[in-house]
């Protein structure tokens, strides 16, 4: 399974001493570009030609807070859903094994802001996840 | 219903041009906070004598992108799940009355790490909201 | 003088629970972009055409530190610095009159990412500034 | 020299294509507290004893813009300045040796709310950087 290391920075925690709620979606979505770079995807390349992959729905599940310095995988495992649609199972694992975050985000592609067919490159990157 | 009244800012958007989903979370807790502040409960106060609502569960329906310089109303609507958690739900609407997301949180309350009621003044709070 | 008041969110304060050194110039930048709407420039819409205000330098003098809840009030005072440049001098006001941040930021302007000429909307809103 | 290995997330860019000008502060920050660690001083744990290190003064050189998936070196360099303050002269270098940023910082010790003497084992990390 695709999965990027990290480490959490100070900057990314809050008052309670532990990372605020909303970097945990900064987390997914940079395993989620990561993961499309790997198969050779560019976001940035593809926002530019006007092609956007945009989340329609996240549902996170917190399961323990992650405080700093620690260090933490995501994982990214993405299944098509109809023609337009992707979804992305992911999940924060600290590095004593202890999950963190559950996650699960539908994203709907876009071309020129109407909905379009996902990328081929997208759907060869699910196939070849599946393999 | 408890409202809270934002512009974006032109550093939440994104490489899309549109506000990152990342800060739509941001957003809300804001706005949680605040209804909780409007019903003399102090998030930074709580937070220093070891009681801390702690997210579980988030969910996110995203509708529509809001854009630089968008205003937009957060609303916030809380119900007990038993004696030790609250949902949250929230909607974030543009000012032209178009709703831009619809979202789901489900806080647990925990004193010096473990669960624990919820303060007083919170279920009092929810109380004022539903009369 | 041109100002924009606005409030501490708990999500802009770090483990040190108050605001995090980065995130003033977030204020920073959305009082330079709000002056910069206020005098009919749409940022947004000078990045679409290529127009990139770039900044070059940035100096911040942090006073005190802001807290949760805090509300504040950022200055804008814009000078020119040649044909190309513009010098932001800046201050955060806490509420109760206590200066914050003392900033100065240099911009420079580029067209297609070459240098250029300080679009003429911005040297009209200079002049009407110092008018 | 002190250095740290990072790579821009596309989260971390605007509007404009490239990483936001307050995220570079984070960048420093994070290599600061790199810096500080590596030395045995663990920011949140002195944090949490009252023990405050408060930037006074920030200066950034901005050179060039970091894009999507560019890595990156930031450099730390720290010197006393009297009992209470350090000067930390940092570098951020595009994996191709470009200069990006060249930034000088000012913290101050503070315990309790009041300046203090910088901790031991701070100026021990200062005398073996020299050394």
């Amino acid at each position: 399974m695709f999965r990027v290391s990290m480490q959490v920075r100070d900057y990314e925690c809050d008052l309670q001493g532990v990372v605020n709620n909303a970097v945990y979606q900064n987390y997914l979505e940079h395993a989620r570009h990561a993961f499309l770079h790997h198969h050779g995807i560019d976001f940035a390349a593809l926002t530019r030609e006007g092609v956007h992959l945009m989340l329609i729905r996240a549902e996170l599940d917190y399961k323990a807070p992650l405080k700093p310095n620690d260090r933490f995988e995501v994982t990214v495992c993405m299944v098509p859903e109809g023609r337009m649609k992707a979804v992305f199972e992911q999940k924060i694992v600290r590095d004593d094994g202890q999950l963190m975050v559950d996650a699960r985000t539908i994203g709907v592609n876009t071309c020129n802001g109407r909905p379009a067919r996902l990328p081929a490159e997208l759907i060869a990157a699910m196939d070849e996840e599946r393999a």
